[in-house]
């Protein structure tokens, strides 16, 4: 029988599990941690995720993706809050489009349970990866009790995360490996925002909520319990940080003074501050993403920071990429693991890029109304001349497009529409008029000829 | 006792040894590889080294310069061998300057006596760091038989080169630990030119050999015993690459056609080009250096590619600079470390950044008449205003001047440099004029009013 090892039983890990078991390989993976299912696990990661396209398309492919929207729920668009609390609403998409909220720890079960129940995959729990053979396919590890183990199998996957065991201890140790590790000056701490008492929202439930602050945010996601996982992204150090968050007293004013209607929501705050820990935020990059018969797939080939909502979608779609290529090269790995990591390397650098630039239009430009004015114009064209432009959030978030192809169109448009915006000084006033659309219709010429 | 742990006991590890001992520590050395003066091992390192300025202070600081001067040889200038073997030479700096051809072998065994003769540092060979606690000061190792043993001690220095186990276990592990090992597209391999019959050298003794070609070079630095340790510097992959030389004959040819004199020489060099390991060459960079009791020093700190003869020399200045701190902060070693990181993290940078330029120098505008002709009219201005000019060069290889303000030195320099040769269309007849002087003079006042 086929047979193969995944290192890491999260959520690229269990999803790519579910595929090899429907190819018909034996599947064993190793999970340093605990079942999830039982025990309460979150490892400091974010609790909560945002599916998009990408996701659901990975997730279809092999028909889970209905048992993922029962415990999914639909956010069309951001809701901005301002220092008074206004309002400032910007659809995602087209009607009809969302991105959707879910609990890691929930989708993370479901897909155990789905892999398990196909009958071949096998996760054995509280083992840590301490080395792989990547050439002859020999995963080594460790148990609690400090018991050695290997597994030896016709192909690897390495899908343990930012911190990839595999890529440390084996890859890295590779001549010629290109790595690094790049931690951005923000980090960020997580906020349970409970329901109401009769388990009713505080906030719009169907949207993602954010209190855009310049150098630092809030954003807040729906759970199904009626509570927001809310996120504090910020510098650690220097004025205004966390490293000037250190009090009670301080967490308690900073929260009155610039989130103040969500203070009156949780004037509890202070109390709740150090449920979560504090966390780092890095880009991962690294080639190459395979050797002999071991390959990286989801973070341990290209973690990103979250901030364009990627990082699952991206390992999921790894699988998606993978999965068309076993069947373009009929199982020869040689070919897979080649023509996969050549074909994929670009798009993680790619998301990479995008969720670093998201980052700077979250935090800064959501709350700057030329920005909104500019998404505004963009949407309007776009609905007018869909096969002319599709705005890069679109291509991102509701597309299939690759992401090396989405982030050079998005720094195209940008540059169109920089260039238009600054030809009509009354572009507040015109903004919907046949000559801005044509001076659009120009650039894009220009642009196509140049 | 006042007691320090040094892991790795090559350039810089044995040479901080020396220091410690002098400053009363009690020193111990953990070494992977077996005793270097029993046994030969290169370790696929190079085996010739230029010793420079940065260098020798370091050495006579703590008095072990003379020692070294009985093993090193003077090489005065570049002598540039063209496809004709026609010679060039270039001065490296001005009369009676030079840099010093010496074997890492010969240097590290003399290092080593020395450290053992002061009486207090001790070397265990053959023991693989393993880990490192960072706070509290422990080396743990892995003998040859697999038995673990642990060294505690005041303070901790991790001098165990470019892929420092110190680093990879312990330090990476850090949270937001900044880190990247990039691998340049060229590789290397030596090539032993042997001495003549009677022990005379082949070529010019007092110089540093250079065939530049465009896309790769071969340089030559004499040793003790009329042989040149020569190496070849190409691409790996590609046109005119190793990847290209994989049959005697085509080495054969290739040096026949790409370095005739040196093949008249050497006409055997099919049969000695398998003698030398094929080696990669990578910039790493990262940060912090330093973290609770443990410091990285040398190569695990700022490992370099070899273009500018200073991975050695900037070793040895760590040393020099960790040497005055120990002084100026009276062995408070929190203090140290800290103001170590800070103030020695640019010149990490710096080196590198060097070291990179003087890559494509080498093998690219060594041959270049304009490049020559610049460097000409550089010397001459240095010599005449010495105050106003120090060519770069000299200022990285003969001068204690910070290598990150050398580096943004030379750029400016570089870019006046282009400005007044292009001024002047009959720059090769008026080079040495008042006119040209003039020119360098007002450049030099507008960017320093600038």
């Amino acid at each position: 029988m086929k047979t193969a090892t995944i290192v890491g039983a999260g959520l690229v890990g269990s999803l790519w599990a579910v595929y090899l078991s429907k190819a018909g390989y034996k599947v064993t993976m190793v999970e340093r941690r605990p079942d999830i299912r039982k025990a309460d696990i979150s490892a400091g990661k974010s609790i909560n995720l945002a599916l998009s396209t990408r996701g659901w398309k990975a997730l279809d492919t092999v028909g889970v993706g209905d048992e993922i929207r029962k415990i999914a729920i639909p956010m069309s668009g951001r809701l901005m809050h301002d220092l008074q609390g206004n309002l400032t609403y910007q659809p995602y998409g087209k009607e009809g489009q969302a991105i959707y909220s879910v609990s890691r720890g929930g989708v993370n079960a479901k897909m155990m349970d789905i892999a398990e129940e196909f009958g071949n995959a096998q996760i054995n729990y509280n083992e840590r990866c301490i080395d792989v053979n990547l050439e002859k396919g020999i995963v080594y590890t460790e148990t609690e009790n400090g018991e050695r183990k290997e597994y030896q199998s016709d192909v690897v996957f390495a899908a343990d995360g930012a911190f990839s065991a595999a890529r440390y201890n084996a890859f890295q140790k590779l001549d010629r490996f290109q790595y690094s590790q790049n931690y951005i000056d923000d980090g960020y701490r997580e906020i349970l925002l409970p329901a109401n008492a009769d388990g009713s929202y505080r906030l719009e439930k169907n949207a993602l909520h954010i209190w855009p602050r310049g150098q630092f945010m809030l954003i807040a996601l729906p759970n199904e319990d009626g509570s927001f996982t809310c996120t504090l992204f910020m510098p650690m150090k220097g004025a205004n940080s966390f490293e000037s968050l250190k009090s009670k007293a301080a967490v308690q004013e900073f929260f009155k003074s610039t989130f103040p209607d969500f203070y009156t929501m949780m004037p509890e705050i202070a109390d709740a501050w150090e449920d979560h820990p504090l966390s780092s935020l890095a880009i991962i990059r690294c080639y190459p993403w395979t050797h002999g018969k071991t390959a990286l797939m989801g973070d341990a080939a290209h973690a990103t920071v979250p901030f364009y909502g990627q990082g699952m979608n991206c390992g999921f779609e790894d699988c998606t990429v993978m999965w068309d290529l076993m069947k373009k090269h009929n199982e020869n790995w040689d070919l897979i693991f080649e023509e996969y990591q050549q074909l994929r390397k670009p798009d993680g650098d790619g998301v990479q890029d995008l969720s670093l630039h998201n980052y700077h239009v979250m935090r800064d430009f959501v709350a700057d109304p030329m920005f909104l004015l500019q998404k505004k114009i963009e949407a309007h064209f776009s609905e007018k001349y869909p096969d002319k432009w599709m705005p890069l959030y679109s291509q991102v978030t509701f597309s299939h497009i690759r992401y090396s192809d989405a982030w050079k169109t998005g720094q195209k448009q940008d540059a169109i529409m920089k260039k238009v915006m600054a030809d009509f000084p009354d572009i507040e006033q015109v903004w919907n008029s046949k000559n801005v659309e044509d001076a659009i219709l120009e650039e894009l010429g220009v642009r196509e000829k140049a």
